[in-house]
């Protein structure tokens, strides 16, 4: 019975895949993450009382990061974490363009920062636990090869700070190699999810389905990598975002 | 006669870019910043009182690139600026590996947030100049696809810090590039100074001249490119790092 943390559940991809782990016979405890109040978190809580567990952090705040952590080890009893997701993550646009650009250093504390501290505060669980799975939610945005069929999306603070974070996964996963970890960046595709709006591609439910395949099979010859989603018979795109192959960085 | 403006000029890199500028017969004015003191750049500024032009800025500092940028308005006399070469840069180390990571934020806040100041005050300046050329100085260090080729040099922050450099620089190119600019990011390879050290490949003046053949020679094809400076006869070594080519992102 594996055990997760995922940050940033309190709606979007993360409180689906908190609710379709739930679902799960071969899941444990779902330590599921939200900086404020989440409401349709904890009405999802309620309905699977013996597996979610909601739990305050903010991933901008290393003390609460910690406090959380002492949480979740106490639940834990004893046992390790086996499978973290940094799912927490923001969308910041520009819409002038990247010199009109003010919120680089805000969305670089959340979509990186926050990355770093959660996943160092967590790693001595997951050194104890039997998965050793770190998954780091990007995006094909954030693909320095892509970036030109992406250019008309204004926000430049999401496609640089998730470069970053990709960086950031391959030094955890070259960091941790040796330990048995699998650590890697997954783009999840365009979901319709408040960050990803109306339009996207996918449902949400169908995007997390996906993601699940990725995390779920993820062996430590993943590690290091950054994984795509497998939607078939999706026609191909530019970037290529559903065909199951990794993003070129 | 192009006018030049390099930052982190008091010392390194950009002290040699100065230098070696400064002997050109094509080069007008070169506006050589220093957040600080910088003797060694005073000293190189007394050789060539008509050429470069010492001003205080510090990158970290947008009031300080703000009353740079009147400075160098006020000198250029009504010309625009030709070529902008954002140097300034820090490498800070983390000896005991990623998860001991504490200057992810002050490396972000030079080597990304810095450039992305610079950049945007000067680009009025530029959008004035005959070349509007932006050169970022970057690193195959921060490579996605490199990575496992440097994973011994304990310095992620450096890392992750010019990997988002260099989608910065990607995002500024794809904005600027219907107005003829050229904007690109530039691997001087490892060279013997302050923030190379002293086992360096190359003396600083070796990398500066390859570094100017290369941003002399670049055209708006290179725009949005990750360019390597070429060593001819140089020993390919991992990361290919002086054929001249492209860097992979």
């Amino acid at each position: 019975m594996a055990s997760y943390l995922i940050t940033g559940a309190s709606r979007g991809l993360g409180l689906e895949l908190t609710r379709q782990l739930s679902t799960r016979s071969d899941v444990g405890k779902i330590f599921a993450t939200a900086r404020g109040d989440a409401p349709k978190l904890q009405q999802l809580a309620s309905t699977s009382p013996d597996k979610i567990v909601v739990v305050k952090l903010d991933v901008t705040d290393e003390a609460s990061i910690k406090q959380a952590a002492a949480e979740v080890e106490s639940k834990l009893a004893g046992k390790g974490l086996d499978v973290l997701i940094n799912n927490a993550g923001v969308l910041q646009y520009a819409p002038k363009g990247v010199s009109s650009m003010e919120n680089l250093q805000e969305s670089f504390n959340i979509n990186v920062l926050g990355v770093h501290w959660t996943t160092r505060v967590f790693i001595p669980l997951l050194q104890k636990g039997t998965q050793k799975k770190i998954v780091n939610i990007s995006t094909t945005i954030g693909s320095l090869a892509l970036s030109r069929f992406v250019h008309l999306l204004p926000a430049p603070a999401y496609k640089i700070t998730k470069a970053a974070l990709n960086s950031l996964t391959v030094q955890y996963a070259l960091d941790y190699e040796k330990e048995g970890f699998t650590i890697f960046a997954l783009s999840p595709g365009w979901l319709r999810t408040d960050l990803g709006g109306e339009q996207a591609d996918l449902p949400v439910e169908q995007g997390a389905e996906a993601a699940l395949v990725r995390i779920l099979g993820s062996t430590p010859e993943q590690n290091g990598q950054f994984l795509k989603i497998e939607i078939k018979g999706w026609d191909k795109d530019k970037r290529n975002q559903y065909d199951g192959s990794n993003a070129p960085w």
